[in-house]
């Protein structure tokens, strides 16, 4: 971190800036700049909070300069890491990964319907609610049990893995009986109460960026699970809150050439929820796979008009395998890309997050 | 909710769209346009979604007309509720409520000292955090139980009640057992899993504002935990996220007329949060009164240079003091301004949230 | 629009709302719903102002049902437009168009190297700018009619078409001298004083969003120049502003296929300014080409590191060559996509803004 | 500015970007971290861009440090400035100055009304619209010299200087023989040929807040102004767009408290365009003014519900002088509380823009 003095700064005020920055157990390192005086802290990275020093006179701000995530990070693990469920692998160069499914699971009939539909139109895996977050209380909340079963029973029928999601520490053990990857929503992204409970575990993870929040904050989600110990997470790009009100959410494709430049995870892109109209959902899936992302995640029912939830946002069965002929497509250009790496053009590095 | 239809939508069309009404046991009522059909869908609220519409033909969009909350509705309950903590009064037009303490709890010594400090400088409850939710996994995570038991200290030893964060369903019976009302944080606003849980209990909550939510989804949250029956619940906005960058937060001011025309609910400002510099609390917290906040809540620690958290936004206590002589003043010129109500001016309601 | 009562509204307040419609000229229709009365005004489209009704007692708010823009829209004008420069084709399902350049016209020789580059890369049209805005009064701010000399002589030289940024009315005629089309920058979207002027002149105007415009807004500003005479519009999403720091702005993807559901108008990507940063560039300009986006205008620069103006964001030619082959790669895609359209599948259309 | 390097950057690449520095005039200033190296280079302030290095290999980032402006810094000129109107002063700790009128001028008698109305209430200045910027061509665009005629005539009558808004550079002339003080509104906030045009002239100018610029462009548009000789500036919060959608924009409270700290021009508040709703307009004047701004600027009209802008918006006379009341004993205490200035409490300084 760099500790910026104000250009009015006394030496008296300097010098207890140094006397601080060693009395935590760092070195100071002082550069007298034409306006001001700069003083690096030396030894701290991850370690020091600003608030040690912005009280002190004559300091005019703080600047980080380390990152503050780590196990995460590609800088200190430059190789692609792959995680696998149940024979998919996500990341590492392999094969764009198709999830597709309902928004809740509503019935038995309903899971299997889809399971057939999307598996035939070229899905890898399953994806379908249990438990469903809803903004209100008087929306439909999921059929828990009964729907992990169903969804267990349409991984038996198509042999597709399956991914739902889980919304409190009581409910893991549970799941995971029934489930082959966790899903954190993006509201629990900083339930770290959460974070921690499956770090413990060693399932794959499916971590969804929270709605505002910046990607330094997921990698910093991510770093709680890999703390734990479960290095099997895979990022997912889901939209973002800004002012356009056109769209439910904004989706943030600079977050996809972003994330893969600061992390070795696998990075995904929902175009259901971060469009929330069907109608948006295949161009912005042919949108993450040109900007590298190493799969999607789609809500697909049969009859959409009669979903339980998210109707708007869920393709019928025939655009989702128009969906998917289209982003094979796209994935094919950008791997044919990669491999003619250019021999001239830009140097340095992506500045990442 | 209105079915706004294309221009050139056909008979048939709208036709098929008002049967769908009737089939979902709802009666449409037909408006015809200068330039389009619009299908107004009676008998829906908070009942139907709009994903039952958007996928019929003819359909340009759907426009929701009733609020998706109404517990927590001035509208349909047009006064103040008061929420009581330990004999001290939360909104109603009673006093304004100051609550301050430290971002964590660090030690007994450290608690005890704050608690007096802040007792003689004018507060009526106390903060601390004992579970801590820390952007980083490698940041000080809050002290548990052992902090709770010195908060209870602080308060057996000052008389002032305890507010203080829960961050899971699993901590709810601890913090009970030593804690006079459950703060839930911003990060868990839509914790749906905790809202329904406090929302069994019968202590009183206070919910602060997501980083990223609507005033309504705000409201929605609330609604969770008085539809479990907890009446006891004050709102706390503390800042969103903007593009911004020269504060931590966005205190966003505006929320708090607007809250107060929507809610009955008591509603409370955080300037430390909001604001993310000790420098810019004061300002804040007096805007907030000024704008018509039932009170505040304020870190404050004796020597913030060494807080394990939050040590930048942090107070020292004779600041504190001065805070609370500006915010009474100010709160005595709001207090005044609402009895003389005036005769004449603009009439018609605040279109609140 | 829709004017909602409140639910106590009474009798006589809804009768006032109506007299109040009336006496504007337009006709009521009022609508009797489970909780609120809600009065349709009809006859009103684009006329009448919310504030007209605001005020009145027993209204809670008033909801927008008309679209505001008309000449720019894709629901009165079916098919796409054309517009044509220099014999390069934007939109209508014509190839996809590429615009590159320097951010700055810098020199004669500098202009000419990347003219010549640009074009052997596969570029149709040059970019460059000779009047700048800029952020601090203290960077570079342009060459100014020198600038255009050089851009004319570049064109000369090539046979490509030139755009360059006119920012003030009193520039108009000096470069309309020199340029094939005008641009107006993100900072003069909502100038209306140069909307209005380039709306009477026979030239083409390549229209950037505004850094916080809604795409609503957006396409009220081309409505300004359609409005004046001029047709021969092309809109360019350029990045908007959110919290996010990792990137100089968000690349809102969704805009593409946003916009073209709504308006007939060709719609290009500014993969440069939307990044920032020159790594993000080339996946981004392919994101926006597979999002559906009619071309691309991206900056080049030889020695990025020694560019008077947005160094950080420029290709060097021989990476700009190796984007043009992708992203016509992925065109070709898309287009496939297009001819194959689905026969089941959603209905419905796109809301659009 | 701080060059970061890559932790695995090698001796060579760290070499090559203390030459580049060199190479440019600056000097490189070396410090080897724990992880990494970071190159401080001295002597660039205001004058290199980041663009010159980060396409070097084994750079991570850059990271400014210096702040991109300097006369309008408050650490540069600590005394605040006093600007004065026609007798009416605003800063350097003068009373609050009250500006107010109608958004558009619309008639003559309409203007005097208000001008008499709000002269009686306790306003200090006139405001109103002779060129309206309008997101729609469909709306009222103004009187344009009628307008201003109208606003001279009010001044005759009663003696308040008046404020205005200007357009287009064109415009200047008409505009200065008959205003007080030029405004440049929101939308031209990068106006930079009109903001280099003003600058030339020595008439005050009263600058408000682009709708998504952050404090350090809004600091950067008044240096514009400064740079060409013109130091009567006065700054106008007026909201800023954020995801909420229950007010027009989201009042940046935080920013009254930061431009004070970071620079020395009087800071306004606007509330009637930054709530959209007169209901929050008194509420929001009350918070600016305890927030510690230096008046206020208000929409008056005395049939909001006739005015051909920004009726919803506008306060009738007899809120307006209710609003006069209140903010005036608010700026009582704010002023109280700074003579009372504490003894003990923080130290350190804000941390500005």
């Amino acid at each position: 971190m760099m500790i910026v003095m104000r250009h009015d700064a006394t030496p008296d005020e300097v010098q207890r800036v140094l006397q601080r920055v060693q009395a935590l157990g760092f070195t100071p390192h002082l550069s007298h700049g034409e306006e001001r005086v700069v003083i690096g802290v030396i030894g701290e990275a991850r370690r020091a909070d600003p608030g040690a020093f912005v009280h002190l006179p004559g300091v005019a701000r703080v600047v980080p300069i380390s990152r503050p995530y780590k196990l995460s990070s590609r800088e200190f693990h430059p190789d692609d890491s792959v995680v696998e469920v149940g024979g998919v692998r996500f990341g590492g160069g392999e094969d764009i990964v198709i999830i597709a499914g309902p928004c809740s699971v509503e019935s038995r009939s309903q899971m299997l319907e889809i399971a057939h539909a999307v598996k035939e139109a070229g899905a890898h895996m399953l994806r379908g609610g249990a438990f469903k977050p809803r903004t209100s209380p008087y929306s439909f909340q999921g059929l828990g049990e009964e729907g992990l079963r169903y969804l267990a029973e349409a991984r038996e029928a198509t042999g597709l893995p399956v991914v739902t999601e889980v919304m409190a520490v009581d409910q893991l053990d549970l799941v995971a009986e029934y489930a082959d990857m966790f899903q954190i929503g993006a509201r629990n992204m900083q339930n770290f109460a959460l974070l921690k409970a499956v770090g413990k575990r060693r399932k794959p993870v499916l971590l969804k960026r929270g709605m505002s929040a910046t990607l330094s904050e997921f990698l910093l989600a991510a770093e709680y699970i890999l703390a734990g110990g479960n290095q099997q997470v895979v990022l997912c790009e889901r939209g973002i809150r800004t002012f356009e009100p056109s769209t439910r959410n904004t989706t943030d494709i600079n977050a996809i050439p972003v994330l893969k430049a600061s992390t070795h995870l696998p990075v995904l892109i929902d175009p259901s929820h971060s469009t929330g109209h069907w109608a948006y959902v295949t161009p912005i899936a042919r949108a993450g796979i040109a900007a590298g992302a190493d799969g999607v995640i789609v809500e697909v029912h049969p009859r959409p008009e009669e979903a339980l939830s998210d109707g708007a946002q869920s393709l019928k069965p025939e655009r989702f395998a128009q969906l998917v002929r289209e982003i094979k497509a796209i994935a094919a250009v950008v791997r044919q890309a990669a491999v003619s790496a250019m021999p001239g053009g830009n140097h340095g590095s992506a500045p990442g997050v």
